[in-house]
């Protein structure tokens, strides 16, 4: 792999390996040493130009783990916030000896741009870019998902067959997207359940099927069920007066919970609204995999750093 | 030791250790090359809910001295400004991997919740928790104290027979709460002394004795002087118009300074007002333990780390 | 080397001594790993008291390459803004065993009070110190200049009979004090072509030539063109009502570059204002340095420290 910008252009072998070497990881931090030489020298800069501090220190973990340098890069108060284009940023790092550019940008396609502008070498690891896509997260919820229907025998495996349904602000969710594109690859069937004003217009041409009734759609027994967070503003764009009202049609409240089936894996991207789209007794069920998709998030993220920076890029 | 979290529930054997085994850092700290082995693949957290710089940036060189790997973890503009809660963002790092949390909060009372949670199995380092405790503070005080007393015979020693006076804000003074359960533990005495409106009305039950007038304080010939930093909004709490009514009473100047002992130790956990609680004289007077609080903070810490994270944290 | 605070102060053979060691530190980075062990236990910290990110990650990236530990402190949110002296600051850095301190200060002559003051041992580097000096930019300057001109031959060659032309605001550019002093060091003539109100008094004593006509400048053939940063409030001091005007007659328009040598080395210190100071196409043309100036920063700053801290800091 030459970059990670989206997981729409993930073929299903790529995406495969990515979990496998995922897998690698995740085993290597079991041992008493979690740190791997494979990355020494290795130069990796976080280039940050909205604050997230969860994802950059989950990046940040995942390359020290491989014993790579780790220089963290953030907009504000930089030469960038002078009005430095993202052209001569690029450069710069270039012309420094990054070895992985880790961008989050609010402008969709801006990590697209970097990887094939040719002002940059390095590999581009796109940690969220607008409402366009935010690869790392789906691959970790693929691999969360893999790893509790699979377990130990999850090498090598697919999501075929399995029933995905998606709940929440799909419009602005970036995570979503990449969810999208990620978990069909592997086979899965994805059902997106909003607002009708929190459903993207172009989802006519997703190969999902989209729900207005989150009832309905939990009735059908799905797999997996996947709460987005939703943003107090957003709220009100779909007509949600308060957060009792939203949270009493879209949250994935007790009563809710208690009529899933009990092997129903129950996903949040965090930071959690708890009580809003997804009540405390949800979060905290042994049926929630959120503890469990931050740890596999540093193991994804070092499969993507080790498959961009060691070796052939090329192959 | 699982966490460190105040100095009252620090008994007297594990008090000791914790100065012996920072004997042990501070010789490490005079070799060519001071980086020590120990924490190679261990990830210490700095999370910060409030600024401070010198106790984060001395946490991080002790931390990178024993070889660990440091995230830096500043609460604004993180997931927390957004209000995720503190036992989301404790089972983010634990999730994560964090070995140690070194934690720094305005709420009294933080650490200890999170150490006894069950949110997080790392090893919780309370760095100042509201008005409550900042144990490593106390640790590097006490440190200092046995090292200038005892010298290159401090190993195993305790600070019994002692006179310690502290001087100032006791009231919202957390370096002071920790000094003294930790130096009355060592067996010195404690005198404070302070305007009365800032002498917290629950000392009655402290182990110490409460002075009014520093000239009386200082006139009883004590071992040591530890003066607090006065900030000015507490200045006029204490109803002193100006600094140099405060100075007047309360500060360690030039006049003070050359009535004590030639032998007494004066103290200040940083940083200073010079000029206010204590006179540039005194800060530079070869009586002030200043600068060697500072490297002995590193040696404490490095201690602290290791006793946490190394070998078995139960014994 | 103890300190590199000016370029003012460095004779001729330490200054081709740091661009040779600058070259050993060059040849490093083209290998497979890139990083040294030569500063390993030392402990170099980042004190910026101004913002400047591409200064920051350079000194960062330098000094992780020789394995030194890196300790980023912003005088932002630090006890520094809550009044602490440099003084204070700098005994603070001295007790926890900083072995280098990098400083980017407002105020002219900070480093050197640093240096002198008795307060702190370690070296001290000058990353810009107000409207003085910026050392190790017009190091990296003359480097790439030697670079350019001699090739693989550069190592122990000085400069002798280039003719350099530096263009724009002279009057607040540490960037152009440094290299004026540097390069006529290294027998390069130098000449300073700027607005009359943008040259400082005090030029009459440089050893340089001023020119107030971009054209005539040019069309003397210099070997050389370096291009300075304008702000917009400086080039209105400059009586230019906007950047359009400005650029007509200061900016290194395409006109202008197409009349130069194609031999012409066209330099800027980043970051760049296009269309402004510099067109698009003289900042990407082949003539322009841009990039490996900043590559060379490293290599620069790699060299400094590795004086400053490695073997005998008196020799």
């Amino acid at each position: 792999m030459r970059h990670l910008l989206s997981t729409r252009d993930l073929d299903l072998d790529t995406a495969i390996r990515l979990l496998d070497v995922a897998e690698d990881m995740a085993d290597t931090q079991q041992r008493e040493v979690k740190k791997l030489p494979t990355l020494r020298g290795k130069t990796v800069v976080n280039l940050f130009f909205e604050d997230s501090t969860r994802t950059r220190i989950s990046f940040e973990a995942a390359a020290k783990r491989l014993s790579a340098d780790v220089i963290n890069f953030s907009a504000k108060g930089s030469s960038v916030s002078k009005g430095e284009s993202l052209k001569d940023t690029a450069q710069t790092l270039q012309a420094m000896g990054a070895d992985a550019v880790v961008i989050r940008h609010p402008a969709s396609g801006a990590p697209q741009t970097l990887a094939t502008s040719g002002w940059i070498d390095a590999g581009i690891l796109n940690a969220g870019d607008g409402t366009h896509e935010h690869p790392t997260q789906a691959l970790l919820d693929a691999f969360t998902i893999r790893k509790r229907v699979h377990g130990a025998g999850s090498r090598g495996k697919s999501l075929d067959g399995l029933a995905v349904t998606i709940v929440g602000d799909i419009l602005h969710s970036r995570v979503a997207r990449s969810n999208v594109w990620l978990l069909t690859t592997l086979g899965a069937t994805v059902t997106l359940v909003a607002p009708p004003t929190l459903v993207p217009v172009d989802t006519r041409n997703w190969p999902v099927t989209i729900g207005y009734d989150l009832d309905d759609a939990l009735a059908s027994g799905p797999d997996v069920v996947m709460m987005l967070r939703i943003q107090g503003e957003r709220m009100r764009d779909a007509f949600f007066p308060n957060s009792r009202e939203y949270s009493r049609r879209w949250g994935l409240d007790d009563g809710r919970l208690h009529r899933l089936e009990p092997t129903t894996i129950v996903m949040h991207p965090g930071p959690m609204n708890r009580g809003l789209e997804i009540s405390a007794a949800a979060a905290d069920s042994p049926m929630s995999t959120v503890r469990e998709q931050v740890t596999n998030g540093v193991s994804v993220r070092m499969a993507a750093l080790y498959l961009l920076l060691s070796g052939d890029r090329e192959n």
